[in-house]
């Protein structure tokens, strides 16, 4: 079961609906929560769909975190209870990132021996999909939870893309005076020392660390998976988005410049619609939020119905597949989880939501 | 007088010496640094060039710093020096931003009352050219240095491109959980206080501040200078350029698709072409040192000719038009020096090279 908020999405809550339609239809059961008038429609009559009458929204508020505290009752806090509680498994926020990473840590909790949530996008380069991570759970990051951040995202490359052993670079600057960072520098060495600490104790490295790579491997395909804090990588990927549809629009306008040109563009528009389906993020589902207790998808605001399936049906099988289950294996191997954090399952000391 | 290090080129110290040719075609004296084997034939009868045989290069150096102090004979050194004699008025490296920082910052040393220089970039962006900066003369920066780079950038702006008035952002994270992050706080409010001490002063405050912006704005034009520090400067960069090629690469692979994608692209070729043309980086000579007693202009090792002549010209004019002291106007103005640091112009207490 899959706990869906409506609220948020730039469409409307019908648009999530009908996403939830979609991918009850293929076997996933969802718990949807927003204003069940709006809802009632696009799941009437579908199976798998129960729908939850939360009409109230905190996906544009200014502070997330405070909302979240204050509004129980809201379409999000009230998904997140509901994987909390186990009635359902993974969570799905249509809008809101800021709404969907506060309702997760104050419900759903931090992972055990889990410093910080991020969220994982997988970027849609095409023949090489790359994870990235963090891009903007949290402003800022320390040396260890960079390191964790290595082992979420290539146990994410491993589950989701497929990938038996990802490499993993460290996002930082080039060949330029400073280079790296005192953040940087300190989370390649930490890193380094977990990686022998996995093969000290017997265990195989989830993952190859193949050190720093920098902006440009975003789209070279150096590494399966780039670890970076969450500014860092909120500013990356809307750099990525800006350029690509700037680019994008240069050639549409290009085609428009004179009659042969436009002769071209309609001969070469099928070609490049294949290329701009391939590099669409609705195929991606939205970003993974990973570091809870239960798998959390972050579909973009702006997306249609078949974004909103897609991050349930990953949501499904992200949890079906035991992501947090098996990043936990990961970590503890490589010693480190959180010190002082408990490591065994039925353990459960409150978890602070945050520091 | 522009004083030019040859060494570091990809197409070698020759190509410099040619681009150096060009500029003295155009009536900019130019004094060059690099070994004068290779340099002599492309710049033989040329009126205004003069070549110092300087053979030693440590643009390739993997610690700058260091190697900028041991080697003094090294173009780039002398170059540097050249400048801070008074022998020339500007200082053009051809290659190895790091050593052109850290010759720039030991021997014409930091202006008076700037914390530290910042690499600063036009960014080719058809139709509304943006000033990025720090692009990476330091991996790290505090909110101070964030605010003298803005009055940098906007003095850039100025000279370069002829803004007036010039809109000012500083680079954040989106609507995401942690938004900014205390450096980006503190930068703002520090340089919204600055523009009101200018506008106590009688002033005119020299940009407008439009707040925080976003990755996707390198591009979309809601700024026409955007501060960052140096390791998220140099990260966009790359993202930026990384992104750029892939996309322009998938229509070019579009076009060899069928035949009949073949034929558009050829139809759609010429129009293509002026399109590259315009966000092609030779164009605009390179990044700007900022922050030195003198204007320095870093051009990208892979250039033509046709770059090394640009950033020449560059250079000879931002000299001309004494960007450095309209900067230390405007900085002075808004109270915006280092404290302790002599804002007279006859002072010459020791800057420290870095801190």
């Amino acid at each position: 079961v899959v706990a869906v908020d409506a609220n948020g999405a730039d469409l409307g809550p019908g648009e999530v609906a009908a996403g939830a339609a979609q991918a009850a239809q293929e076997g996933v059961r969802v718990l949807l929560f927003g204003p069940a008038s709006e809802l009632g429609a696009a799941v009437e009559g579908v199976e798998g769909v129960q729908v939850v009458d939360a009409p109230v929204s905190i996906a544009k508020s200014p502070d997330p975190a405070r909302a979240a505290r204050a509004h129980p009752e809201s379409s999000i806090v009230q998904a997140a209870r509901a994987v909390a509680d186990g009635r359902a498994q993974a969570l799905v926020c249509a809008g809101g990132t800021g709404a969907a990473v506060a309702a997760g840590l104050f419900n759903i909790k931090r992972a055990r021996g889990v410093f910080r949530p991020a969220l994982a996008l997988v970027l849609p380069v095409p023949g090489r999909p790359t994870v990235l991570l963090d891009v903007g759970a949290n402003a800022q990051a320390r040396a260890e939870h960079l390191v964790q951040f290595a082992f979420m995202g290539a146990a994410l490359s491993r589950v989701v893309l497929g990938v038996q052993r990802p490499r993993v670079g460290l996002l930082s600057n080039g060949e330029e005076f400073g280079r790296g960072g005192p953040l940087v520098v300190e989370a390649r060495s930490e890193l380094l020392r977990r990686l022998s600490a996995t093969a000290e104790g017997g265990g195989a490295a989830p993952f190859e660390f193949v050190g720093n790579v920098e902006g440009g491997d975003l789209t070279s395909g150096a590494a399966e998976v780039i670890v970076t804090d969450g500014f860092t990588g909120n500013v990356a990927l809307k750099v990525m988005e800006g350029v690509s549809s700037t680019v994008l629009r240069a050639v549409r306008d290009a085609a428009y410049s004179s009659p042969r040109a436009k002769l071209g563009g309609l001969l070469l528009a099928p070609s490049l619609r294949a290329f701009r389906a391939e590099i669409d993020p609705e195929g991606m589902g939205g970003a993974y939020l990973l570091g809870l207790r239960r798998l959390g998808v972050v579909p973009h605001g702006r997306f249609t119905r078949r974004g909103f399936a897609e991050a349930i049906l990953r949501a499904e099988r992200g949890a079906r597949e035991d992501l947090v289950g098996r990043t936990h294996t990961a970590l503890e191997q490589a010693g480190a989880l959180r010190a002082n954090s408990p490591s065994a399952p039925t353990a459960s000391l409150p978890d602070r939501p945050d520091e």
